[in-house]
């Protein structure tokens, strides 16, 4: 069980927290100034100094980290991805700097592992490349998501066409100006086995039928330029080729894009908890109340106590999951994937909601990030399946795991 | 320990819960589709429905019920009017169309009490009839508010003007396009003793050197069209007769202000809770996963019972804190009122949280009001003083209160 | 919602209080030192302080207290009686004191309500007098008693006798040397519908085929000499005129019996929690800590802050319970009586657990009651139906009530 | 950060858990049986069968695992110690057998690294062949222990010899038949600046002036046959030659005994809760309620994950902490230190009560050992600093550590 990142990961880390600290936070605030602050899509432009920092990030070698691939990524395993997620969770624009960004990364991944060369050339190089950005189209506004096989969208194969229908919510990317296509998951057989009806199909998102209806906020934010879309399909008609891997195996694939992508979020909620916890440290320090700096009043050192406590300890449990699928593959590391993604964004949550606190009216405005860290865990806590679920999960594996060892006294 | 409302005031819960129903309801939507939806306070308009519904309230006879006044106002008691204002904490645009609104009630309370009949007349008169709105200056931007005493704007009696300086944010209702005045607080006198170096002064918004620099969004939501202002105050001069009460006497008048303002909150507050347990229980009856409405599903009825234990304690606590300030007033229900203030809007922020949970991506957007009533509790955890400090009063009340107690074994 | 005391109850009150600490608290320690500290209830005799104690409480008009009957007992409504178990719960030598202890008390009110005039004559009249004690068996080893549904001991008539076999656990009260009789509940006819097949019946200790097999401690501790037993029941026949109500009204009579329990319990565990804090605070005050008293150390203002919310909360829902109980009957209260069963213990527990901490070393030894109140928490989250069973409970009723409910806004 | 235990600890974590399986389990039920079940330490005697373990467990060469020195011990660092302390956890009486117990293993640590060769003939030699007990005296009865400056008892140097006197309590072991010695803890220059007014001394149990007042109950249990004493030293006289390292260091030796002595317990406190876990699911999937295995009921399959996640993630930290102590010494790990004391007895805790739950009534009896486990990490929360000393060192170096760090964006 070793989670050290190897001297290579090392030195990426030390020049992407250099990168981020010289390019990426003095542009924090210019990028923010640039966005149109309009909820309509329509609107949104990528702010130029974002294909900049996207340039410098390329020349230095920071791009594409995710991908395990070595040709076409930087060949890290999760373990070694992981310390470097959770460097670039301390920005919102930094996962788009380095092109490590969701849905991107796991779209790239799943093209990487199961496309076609035909598919390959067509989406998956310009998206290795920073050219386009992409969009994946899971949850539906009409059922409970929760539960994967609610899922009621189809994908109807006719010919040599794929015939789509239905309405996908929290399309994370729609909105995006560069976004291209969307990786459609719907059903394409409803008498097969539940987890053997649906399949993942690429739709270009200018193709007749798909309609963006609106971009959804979250507490009234909306992630320009990116955006969670409402997109509905209408007789969408792609071509077959664009079907990934076959029909009936899109629950295939969102098992095999699971582990890594939750480890990516996980690592950079536990970024984005550092951030909080070091906004919540700096101003207790600089502000007095009652004769004292906040940081020494009442049971303020017990919050920082507890926060450092659970962050290392959420850490720690990421890096051992990382480990588990690196070493011994998804099957093995399914409690620990679904254990870090109920662990971790609670533990986000509850260092923004704490430096929130600390900041005073302050931290509920823009002038920190804090509400929007605090958003960003909050989703996670429903993004990919909600907590429920996941405890669920590992209740189940536990049970089995306890009915079959062979127990101590 | 009477919390039982009277016969009058059982009767106004009706009216006011079938108002609500039949006129507040609907009205929601044509309200909030009337906003601008921008972040620049000069755009606001009230919405014109508003008018109609106050019009309305008034011919109801409902309208400034929060008033104890019986000539003015209602002549309600605290324990008669905590289920109105807990009725009206169901929409967040209920409380203007009364004209129950924070911060117009706390003002109204103060002239009416402290005010001399010229100020009476000329604000407390316009505000009673719904025609102006007002607010309130007192949390800063340079110094860590929880401790009231750090306040740094100035109040200078210079013959009979008083000279105003300083930064004020936080003052809620500065964006509403019929608010006519800020009641200012002030260092009259730096070497008094800590708590009697204050005064309050009504400054008119159109005062030389008075200027709304901007208006602070909570979680990204601006409140419009009452919002919350961030106002600089430079050499503002207005007549020593704007004076309340005296030079030295703000802390004063907040202590008076502050028991019913609370009670008000936090009966809104569980109005509040009660909504969002109610479209959790809506949310959960009508989604099906695995088989089961979430309903039935795993911890979830836990977390509706929890909801249920919690709120229902937090009104019956609510409630004596009304019935103590009302039989035994403000010093006797010192500890309560910090009480309420701690335990109230925990319980709603849970509330919101799990709702938000059940509703999956759909609760974090805007087609519910959950993200909002979310964040008006959050909010409510630091307006008025932060937990920490309540905490701090409670404890120490309870230690003298235990120190000279005969004790049973 | 009037939760006040009657002026009786007051004058009753202070009475209570002042024998509680003249006579009761400077007993606790003869009435401990009399004990046998052994785990062999054939050992166990009734300190003879106890009898004393009896004699002056009954003296003193503060005798049965309990009963809402005004001939045999005190006629105090459920609101009225609730304060006076409170402050019997600050010791645990009190409630057989004043002859309101568990189960005697419940099985007082069962005969009062249920028992034919030969039972009443023969059972109820020497308990009544405190003469003697009693015990209730309904609770099995084999099984999971937290579905009553699951009991599997047998009541079988034959002729003008019963027939009694079975196994039965935390009989509490059944090593008292006073003991005379258990009401024993079991399966009279399994083929009814599950709540109509079980009835109870008196069965005298020393009917041949009753056997203690043990006691059983909790926390290590016999509650001597009370004590909770382990009985076999072996082909044990009693008359036919020993079964209260009739044969399939077990539950029947257990709903009747569970209201008011409920409240003495939970009054009870508050009168404990209260204990707890007064022992927490008088430490903190006295105890020095780097430079401080405890009682001003970090986050320790916020553990008794906390604790006085929650007590204040947990007493005034079980306050509404009373009332509600009184005023609306059983049914109207049964969310309300569940909520109190998971909320009041859990406070009790909460307390005596920070109690324990502010002590250290001392807190976990005998040198203070705080382990006894610990445990005495503990048992209450599971005695009557664990937490589990009552949070489902609560959460049907509220489904049910939120469906029905016109909504407001 | 390689957690990974060498080929060497997992064999021996084989060895080791096969022995607790085929030799310690059954023993378990026979050594309680052995015991006096007496409070007065006096009437204790030593289990004949725990000497058949010892012998048995040196046989198996799982002996004196605990120290590091390879000559003595087992050479193992705490990262490989770790997975052995926590399989010896999942029983009360596994330290003993394999003379790993505290406070032996603490003592043996010091008298190995600061002993003079004279000490460690006379009292490490018979410690290592597990012939003779020891105990340790540093929480005095008088003063708040968790501020251990506050320690009364004096070593007064007088010629050759040093003079004790003052009261210990909590000295685990002391009650022990074999124990033989204490290391006591005393002021001996009362001037000197706060952390080097205190020696230890080697205090013959049998020294005149001496007295074992009481044993201590934790939870009304003795923990016999080793007990936790209270100690009057009265004008006690040992060499000059018994001191440990000399005056003034005393504080310098509790703390390097500090960091690995916490790994052992925290390791052992995992293995407790591990065994608490694996009881509740044994217990869950046996028992039924509802027509469902109590696994499958409710909120239960939350508790399973809650606990599964808790116990990872402090296994992990107390992991790290063992690391880091290996790797990069004590000032490094002080932190990581002071954080397993917080985590890990909470979640012992939480899992011994959760299971509590779960089994109902039979979970508080001795039937199983559960309120054992739970006493045992409710002690833990206490000994060695309570939680509140260890969250105020934590938020005191992460303060520091914040204050210093280069900050991420």
């Amino acid at each position: 069980m070793d989670f050290a990142p190897s001297a290579r990961t090392q030195a990426l880390a030390e020049r992407l927290a250099r990168f981020m600290r010289d390019e990426v936070a003095p542009a924090e605030s210019v990028y923010a100034a640039a966005l149109s602050g309009r909820s309509d899509h329509r609107t949104w432009r990528q702010p130029a100094i974002m294909e900049t920092l996207k340039e410098k990030a390329r020349a230095a070698g920071l791009w594409n980290l995710f991908l395990p691939d070595a040709e076409h990524g930087a060949g890290l395993s999760n373990v070694d991805y992981a310390p470097l997620a959770e460097i670039m969770g301390h920005s919102f624009i930094a996962p788009e700097v380095f092109n490590c960004s969701p849905p991107d990364s796991g779209n790239m991944e799943v093209l990487h592992r199961y496309g076609t060369p035909e598919q390959r050339e067509r989406w998956l190089q310009p998206l290795l490349a920073g050219e386009i950005r992409s969009a994946f189209g899971m949850t539906e506004p009409g059922v409970a998501s929760s539960d994967a096989t609610n899922m009621q969208a189809t994908a109807r194969i006719e010919g040599d066409q794929v015939v789509l229908n239905g309405r996908k919510w929290w399309t994370t990317g729609a909105g995006h100006p560069h976004c291209r296509f969307v990786i459609f998951m719907g059903l394409n057989d409803p008498d097969a086995e539940p987890y053997k009806r649906h399949m993942m199909v690429i739709c270009p998102l200018d193709t007749p039928g798909v309609s963006i209806e609106r971009m959804l906020p979250v507490f009234h934010h909306y992630d320009e330029p990116s955006g969670h879309g409402e997109l509905s399909f209408t007789e969408v008609r792609v071509p077959l080729a664009n079907v990934i891997l076959g029909p009936g195996r899109g629950f295939e694939i969102a098992q095999g894009r699971l582990g890594p992508g939750r480890i990516h979020h996980c690592m950079r909620a536990i970024g984005a908890a550092e951030r909080a916890l070091s906004l919540l440290c700096e101003r207790a320090r600089a502000r007095v109340a009652f004769g004292k700096p906040l940081s020494e009043l009442g049971g303020n050192p017990d919050i920082v106590a507890n926060l450092r406590m659970a962050i290392e300890q959420a850490r720690l449990l990421t890096l051992k999951t990382a480990w588990t699928l690196d070493t011994q593959g998804t099957k093995a590391a399914l409690s620990l994937i679904s254990q870090i993604k109920v662990v971790v964004p609670a533990v986000a949550q509850q260092a923004a909601d704490a430096a929130i606190q600390i900041h005073g009216g302050a931290g509920l405005s823009d002038d920190f990030p804090l509400t929007r860290l605090f958003a960003y865990a909050r989703v996670l806590r429903l993004a990919d399946g909600p907590d429920e679920v996941h405890r669920s999960v590992i209740a189940k594996l536990e049970a089995k795991a306890q009915a079959h060892r062979e127990s101590l006294p």
